[in-house]
């Protein structure tokens, strides 16, 4: 017997669950279309085996690690490393059996979801995970990741990705992206200009980084226009490589539209290393605008990542540094905060800006009126902790009735774990689907439409939305 | 075979789906009742025929334009005037046939259930709109505009509306309102008291239109009592012509309570042209205290509409001034700016104050809390963006529960573009009786209660709350 | 035929309904865990009878009289005290009709289903409330409380409570709770430790309750150190009469981690009545901090109730004084608030600070982050207005995909309406069966996960977060 239902996340009532079974049958064949996440280019151009289970599924997934954390595990015994270099979990079947002996945490979670559709539809176990079958399942997948079938390039071909965006730093040499073009994959791999490092004045190294962009950029970054310059034919570099986007990860969605002499003193403040919080972020509020304009000249779709409290515990960030399961979602505002940019740029046909939240009531008070009014603007998928059956429910019925489904991107899976990417674009077609059944049942849209909506939001929007 | 599904917005899972049935079939004959609106006073004082389907359903319509604008059409395809008196579109036609080229990007919203409605009911149009149809359609319609059952008076009769309320300036000689007498319609048309542009500081010609308050009432206008004098007379003369409420729009909810020396300085201050912005807020918080006493002196409804973003971008600002669908909601805070006015007037027993807001979260956190407790408040139904199938079920599930029904106003449409009112009626219509439904079987509350609350939903509760 | 639906508030869809059903019946005959509420210690030490149902159902139910004043009905006629001294309503009978005529006010509020519940299954009431069967309802009632069943300690047992928390403030002597082990209840009545008024200088009396509480703990608290040390004898002397808890309610969550000399200098600011706003409220922030250091010491669990704006109505202040039903919520904040508390103590393994909001927007935004991040986080079950079947159900879908379930806190009925314990507890459990029906009927989780899963909702994961 399956673990998992075939009518997953379907509506329960018979009349929506036809419905919406038949939308997903059509559209469940579609290829992969993932344009923002975070996997790693190397292992498509080197095609490694995955180390072991619990490098493969637990160490590097931060949903698994904050919720071991939260009820009492250790980050050091799930293996994550110290700071200090102390000592911390070396073996991956302990790790693993930590992970199965806590599994239950993870019931009503999409993480349980994944998991459960990563082990049986990459991997082919049956059982249950759990403190019993840890061992077992720890064997079986061990096993396979040692076959060349569990190999990266021919889990990529396998779960039928058309096309997979890694996001790079604005220095990136790119060397890996280059390479992926010899490995046969039947889709494509391109690159994301994320130049937060060589943006952000609060960011460490954020003087050496822009004196880095302008020696691979041979400009002269030590002044504004250099700056600018340098971005520019950076951009051009990833774009050369495939890139269709840039990405930028801010504290909040701030925008301004200085004249240049202001904004040229505002960058020589921050290059000095003497700005204020409130320089450094009038600073990133410019950058957008200037990045939003380079986006007009060169077609690269821009997407906002904001609103997050980066590595909230102290002692966590002391001890084990960025990105371990403290980042927290902050209220956000978006309609003062994207004026200066909009009126430069909102009214551009062909600019595409994404805007993602972690603050759900922007989505019917702020974004869906944004989105559903400005040409330059499209609301990108629910992000982080809302990609779940009930965050993605959520965001149709707070955007769909003032944005529509067409200024929306279609689904992000946003993930560094390669294997949950199939059960995260399952999750979504499916509670898209449901989504479009109670449409129909209503008596909103026909059957007709519901079908031609369903492929908009898999695939069409996508490819809209990022030029691809 | 008919468009609209007659079991549209029930539930699908048939006890609730009968229930809601039931419930619906007993109301679904009543009067309209509009006590908010946005309709011409001229229409049925003149009784012209409407010039063309474009001019009757796209060019006034921001719901309309804001949606094919963020897909790249432009303001002036659509016929909307340009300031500067540039060339815009003026074939009905060609506007036309742009609209329903795009008709499928209102999948899921409201519009597309208003004009489905509006089209099927008002016109008998039983294709579907879209790019093949939309000459015939147009024909259709532009045929039926030139025979007199289409003119507005016989479209109000045959809507069967028992109360319409327009929305007036004070400056408004209100002259179209009093030939309507004559028109021998079954219902009444009245005006509401908005004051906004003798009020609100930051209105353009805010001291022009308090010195020509001050002529048509013969009042002292330069004087803070003359002021408060002239605003009482005025509203006299719009009750004596059926108006029972005020309408204020304003940024944000703040109110103030100022003694009379202070109200006094601010508010020549605001007459000076002096006043910045903090003065300019104060003395609309001052002015909402102030028609609150009123009210309570006068008997009046009160109604308070705000926080909108209004005319978010500079350059359609610009270009096609006020009003062209880039009024975004902002985050909106009630319980600290409501106190100074409930201070001293929440607990008058005879006073209705209706609230309105466009940040959903204050629905259960804020709205329903105050509504719950102080006599002289109701919530107003979901409004704007909100008016919508999600939108008014999001609201019956924030605010019955510490509300419950009695504390709010029922159904406003709130609406310019006339023939959307059968439509909008039927949807708040449905969409409570699903909500009904669903506190029946939930055991919440027994069917003859649901009858009676179905029945104050549709007209009585709106009779309480603008005593009409 | 009984009023009260044996499938109530269970989803309606069949399968759905079935499986709720099950989950249900495996957990309905749970005795009560009432960890956190505000019921009178001395009804269970004195066992004295309830005085008349006016006085059980209506004066001390602020939820009642709220609504009952939203709708023009005074306080006054409902019995409640004016502070000087005027004349109110004494009549028990008059009080119970003025209610019952107001009963239909209740629709679809969970007042009404705790209502119903206590009638039908406390006193076996058959009819419905209303103006017609006031008086025999109320005839019927009173003779019931005069019979030694319906005494105290007799609906204690009947009602299957196996522990109750009283709340109870840093200076009380607990004398009823010494009393009430001789009272030979099935179950255990103990007190929960609330300083406020020995820690917040903004309520009345401040100083002297600082002073009282050196004198009862035989401390200086006229210094820091004494004042600390004050709590920690006072904390332990509540902690052997069987408190394992403390509460605290602050208008924000604000916390402060300031070092020694700061504190100190700022407790001496409090103490000398000399604060301002900004530093009082420092000082609360302060003082959770010191709470959940002792907490670290001492093993309590720390509640944190947040962000209501007490006694929002000027006038009803003043002639009623606190608590009269006009305590509104308030917009709250917790990411910033909460870390300099969090940064001290957050990862502490046995600590347990429990949240509870009034403000819906920062569950999942905040609190389920939060929490399911750090070891020390709980989150409270919905609070407040929010303890309903559309209150309880938001919250589960909001915190459950990120935060789980085993970082809640399972339910608090924290009512001082002694007999809408059950009615309280009825509604929670049925609530969270009919979600966990949906994850099972989703495909989200198996049928046996849920049976677990329910278990903890209703009783173990109160033992695990209060320590029982």
């Amino acid at each position: 017997m399956p673990k998992l239902d075939p009518d997953r996340l379907f509506p329960s009532e018979p009349r929506r669950r036809d419905i919406a079974r038949d939308l997903f049958a059509a559209i469940e064949g579609r290829p992969i279309l993932s344009p923002h996440g975070h996997c790693d280019p190397s292992w498509f151009s080197e095609n490694a085996a995955f180390p072991d289970p619990a490098q493969l599924f637990v160490v590097p997934d931060h949903y698994i690690f904050r919720m071991l954390v939260s009820q009492g595990g250790g980050l050091a015994d799930l293996g994550i490393s110290r700071r200090d270099g102390g000592p911390v979990e070396t073996d991956p079947r302990a790790i693993w059996r930590r992970f199965a002996a806590h599994y239950y945490l993870f019931r009503g979670t999409p993480t349980r979801l994944w998991i459960d559709h990563a082990l049986e539809h990459v991997f082919g176990v049956d059982d249950p995970l759990g403190p019993d079958t840890a061992d077992a399942i720890y064997d079986h997948v061990a096993a396979c990741l040692e076959r060349p079938e569990f190999r990266p390039r021919a889990l990529f071909d396998r779960f039928n990705i058309e096309l997979l965006a890694t996001t790079d730093s604005a220095l990136d040499t790119l060397d890996h992206h280059d390479r992926i073009g010899d490995a046969g994959l039947k889709g494509r791999v391109i690159p994301t200009y994320r130049p937060d490092a060589a943006l952000d004045p609060e960011i460490e190294g954020f003087a050496e980084n822009i004196a880095e962009l302008g020696r691979i950029t041979d400009c002269d970054t030590a002044s504004w226009a250099g700056y600018l310059e340098a971005h520019r034919r950076r951009r051009a570099y990833f774009r050369k490589r495939g890139a269709t986007a840039t990405d930028h990860g801010h504290p909040s969605a701030r925008t301004e539209a200085f004249d240049t002499a202001t904004a040229e003193r505002l960058f020589h403040t921050c290059l000095s290393g003497q700005a204020t919080a409130e320089q450094a972020d009038a600073f990133r509020g410019q950058m957008l605008t200037e990045m939003a304009r380079m986006s007009v000249e060169d077609g690269m779709t821009m997407q906002l990542h904001v609103g997050s409290f980066r590595n909230h515990s102290g002692p966590v960030m002391r001890d084990f540094g960025r990105d371990k399961g403290f980042d927290i979602p902050i209220r956000t505002e978006f309609v003062h905060a994207l004026k200066p940019m909009l009126d430069e740029v909102g009214q551009e046909p062909g600019l595409e800006i994404i805007l993602f939240t972690l603050d759900e009531t922007t989505f019917s008070r702020e974004l869906a009126p944004l989105a559903g009014a400005y040409p330059a603007l499209r609301l990108g998928p629910p992000w982080w902790f809302f990609d779940s059956p009930e965050g993605i429910m959520r965001y149709r019925q707070l955007t769909g009735e003032t944005a529509g489904i067409y200024n929306t991107a279609g689904f992000n899976d946003d993930t560094r774990a390669f294997c949950s990417i199939p059960a995260r674009h399952d999750v979504s077609r499916r509670v898209d689907c449901s989504w479009l059944a109670g449409l129909v049942a209503d008596g909103r849209i026909g059957l007709d439409e519901a079908h031609e909506m369903a492929g908009e939001l898999t695939t069409d929007l996508v490819k809209k939305a990022y030029k691809i």
